[in-house]
């Protein structure tokens, strides 16, 4: 399409600032076209801080401008499958921020959407971007480890988030639980079909208050009757934990932790070393890597790394994973109705 | 009861001769008194090698002898509890390998024997005297981490075992996770209610044929709400694996891999350390302490660091999870009868 | 000065890139003003992939431009005292790769060029913005380590750079050990009076040809009876290797390896992770910091982190080296003349 | 000789129980013939716990009688020699603590009688035996590294030893830089040629009253041209410090720190470790193998695998080191006499 293309953000909170820097680094690869968001102060300081020229809180400025290649939605989340279906509507590739929406039902319209105008849609699972990740990938799909018999995925936030963002949220599953699905379904290269969900409310009143779980372990198996699991914590009490383990016929490969610096600190009480605190410090790289692999895609004119059909399958597992810890039993695949077919997970890509 | 006392050992195959040098290796905590094994040949080669005395195949020499104060059963399973219940008849301390039996019946019969006689029976749970369990187990007992909102225990063995000791296994719930379940609950201080086990046979035809399971991931539920799960693999192929990880309000402690040597190596394909291979390696300490430890209750005249009871419960948690893979639901604690107490997981022991 | 400083960039070779890069990104921090190159083609196609309007081969456009608040000098070694002096006499601050020079008499006419105008020169000793080396160095300042006792620090490359680059490069310990100077100075807060250095040429004819060494080893004392070791080679096999470790009355500290990521890979053969390959990457977010750094001393009108005198003071212990070297006998401090008055190291500064 | 030698030990203090404890553990291997100690209380009371029959405070009940194969000699430093003779005298093997004297004249006399009967004698460097030292010494052997450019050795004890040890104990080189002196030359193959050596006394007036050091570096060529670095200090501050890296042409290899448990302990204020204290935890294995070697060289009627011209030559280093310290400059190998001939290092032995 284009050799740098011209690009729109819509939404400057925290996430959507790592897009702006990262954009904004990227001269050779991109040109900064406009910023949206509907919080008029804030636009206003981020315009100013980083000498925006094109700001605005109506994103129609954007999809009214033919000069516009692709726009990023990291706005919240009840609006990013309407701008999806915007961005498809006037020939624009377009990135969201996960999930494209809380349920099927509008994840298949902005889907319908995008698959009938022929556009290019990414979704944002950013740890698929990741040098780890990436490799961990990469070992699998050249045979490394064999036959792959079980996987196991662990994310946890150092504390739990405000009551505000519960309230939005969708739920543990919808909300966290969506990227480790995302990230087991990409490393074993298929689907679950069985799941089951336990959960328990245990850090405080806020998570009882919004009817939801804080603490959870999802058990699954594959078709081919390997199995996996996925642990989730809203509380650390110490930092971002995200790792994962997958295990084959002919070894293991653990995806571990990361520290902040490698330094080591020896005294009588032992050794001690640091550990990393928040998901951005964590994916900082990976952040950058998933907006050049959109651009990338976009100047080459090819598929995106992460597809519309990925953000499906795994707020489909999500839901079945609620659906699970609701009746107390294992919920198998075809209990879930989907209305768009079920893809393996889109193809490999290694960030540079 | 005794400063030294007088020790017989029954059965010296792989797991009888670590006992029989660890016995020979504390002359100042103990008398080896006698070795039995039916197997005559085996039984000769070792008496020569270690320059022992009194053997027999004829294990009645040990129960009729008064002066003989406890005897250590690493016989084949089945063999356990008629040694248990003798050992109790004639007055004896007793420790017995895992399971005292695979059914919860024999088990009760054993330990009702040993509770008419008031005599002492430890159970070969090895890993609690691990100093890296320990230390894990007393930073939970601190209140380090907190409130404890998951465990996950992990065990991995390099190989599957040949076919004739699948067949007579009980099956991986009963034969390797039934150390997870001890695991778990002497470290959370509780026993799950409620346990759903996912399973495959994944390695090979022999397990098929014994109609068990080799890959297994087993998730359960505490009365306060945790949560917890554990993996298992017949098969690793790297080596021996056995972590655990707890999850507390305040933070989290691992028990993590262990190396046979501080060596690592660095060239242009990276960095190199050496896996311990073998579960003999890795709780080789292990072993010694928890005989040490049965050797000064004796001498001390208190209570077992593992009690008869805490077989039944692992036992029992094992056939739990065995009820939930055959059933494809989860089984919650009522549902397997107990005809004994149920008691809490025995006092703590620091492994010296 | 200015709220957003005019920077021009002196040198668009590998490091003149890592400069330009961290420039262009911080559009919030400072205006890119030119860019200066010798190469014309080279420069050219610099311009062109980054959109660059002001650029030339004739370094006068930069310091002609009363509009320009300072330059970063990234040229060939023997390029930076003259810019150095330029830049001090246009008012210009500086900040210079190291080494401000290759001998004392021309440092000390660049250091006096900016005493006499009052301006402001950073020398590029970037491992004081890495923050482990940050971590550390705060460490030892809090006396968490109690009285330092000992330094050892360890740079290696992962392979000999070519033949043109020897010729001009100073030698080991004026291109090389330079580094390690600064670290170690740094972190001890004092300078050694002592030094005796043994070093071979082991890597090939190269080195031999230039009449350098490719593996060195510094012993030093400082005033206080402290000790400290340096160890350098051109050649590790295996990648960047920069680790430092300081032991004190209470403990001890390790600026220890980098990984690539934190992937480990477990089999038969045991278990493998990577390592970073490069200086670029190891430290990659120190030389973001240390511009970063020079660029908020401009905004805020204060001193620099990493001094003149700093450049200074590392050169001509690497001259010590060379000399004992040379002779086979240790070198005192006195032995060297010193026009410009030793200070202690510069204050610290913490990357953010 | 014999296919189960009886020996005896003389010296029953920290290390010499050491090795009464494994040779107590292998009565498959050596049948334990007398204890001797200088201190009859301490000789009783061990005595009594081990159940030991033929003790005396008088060697020559030792040395006089026929039966007894060799002798293990654990005493204080200055008796090492005179026990040497007597053992090569009666015909006996023997094993000595290191150093087998504190000067080259009394080594020499050793073995000189030791060479004149043609009996065993080996020395008591542990580490060799040590498993991450074998595998480290086997990859040198196999080529792994390429050529070896550079070693780098460091010991810390904990805290320093008590006054009336120090006096008695030659100093620091003599005392604990001899064991990594022979570290280096057995995974080098090769002697240094020449030495430099600093120090200083750092950890109080212990050190500086008797006219010893605490904290030195050592610097080393080799024939060849590579290099070494042993760095000692009496106080870690944290533990037993033990740790030594080798750079060759293809990459290095580094046997590191060993922890006491595999437990890792994560919370707010970071990732927390143990660390092994002391070294008698460190090389527990280690002193196991050396003796096992040494059961093993008697029954097969072997060499040993340390032998008394590598205890010859450690001293000499050692004295080359005190010699350069002293005189503040580099000493070169032909300024130290060897009245016996300098062998390269002892064979690999690996530990079992």
């Amino acid at each position: 399409m284009s050799a740098r293309p011209r690009i729109a953000l819509i939404g400057c909170g925290r996430i959507g600032q790592v897009h702006l820097r990262n954009l904004i680094a990227h001269p050779e690869r991109c040109e900064f076209a406009a910023l949206i968001d509907a919080n008029e102060p804030a636009l206003r300081a981020i315009a100013a801080e980083y000498r925006l020229d094109t700001i605005s809180t109506d994103p129609s400025i954007v999809f009214d401008d033919p000069t516009i290649d692709a726009v990023i939605i990291a706005s919240s989340t009840e609006t990013h499958a309407a701008y999806i279906i915007e961005a498809a509507r006037t020939g624009k590739s377009a990135f969201t921020e996960k999930p494209i929406a809380l349920d099927l039902e509008s994840t298949d319209r902005a889907l319908a959407a995008v698959g009938g105008a022929g556009s290019r849609l990414q979704v944002g699972f950013q740890r698929r971007f990741d040098r780890g990740y990436a490799a961990a990938r990469q070992a699998i799909q050249n045979g490394d480890l064999g036959a792959i018999e079980m996987i196991r995925d662990a994310m946890r936030d150092p504390a739990p988030p405000p009551p505000a963002y519960l309230e939005r949220s969708g739920g543990l599953f919808r909300d966290m639980t969506i990227h480790n699905f995302d990230c087991v379904r990409w490393l074993k290269g298929d689907d679950p079909v069985e799941i089951f969900a336990i959960g328990s409310a245990l850090t405080g009143d806020d998570i009882v208050a919004a009817n939801d779980i804080d603490t959870s372990i999802v058990s699954m198996r594959f078709p081919d009757g390997s199995l996996g699991s996925i642990e989730n914590s809203r509380r650390s009490g110490f930092g971002y934990d995200v790792r994962t383990e997958v295990f084959g016929s002919k070894g293991a490969l653990h995806v571990g932790d990361s520290r902040q610096t490698p330094v080591r600190h020896f005294d009588a009480a032992g050794v001690r070393e640091d550990h990393q605190y928040f998901f951005l410090e964590r994916f900082r790289d990976a952040y950058e890597a998933e907006i050049l692999s959109f651009l990338q895609a976009i100047i080459d004119d090819t598929d995106v790394a992460v597809s519309g059909a990925d953000g499906h399958a795994a707020l489909r597992l999500a839901i079945m994973a609620e659906s699970s810890r609701q009746s107390g039993r294992p919920v198998v695949s075809g209990e879930i109705p989907s209305e768009i077919e079920i893809e393996p997970p889109s193809r490999m890509i290694i960030s540079a």
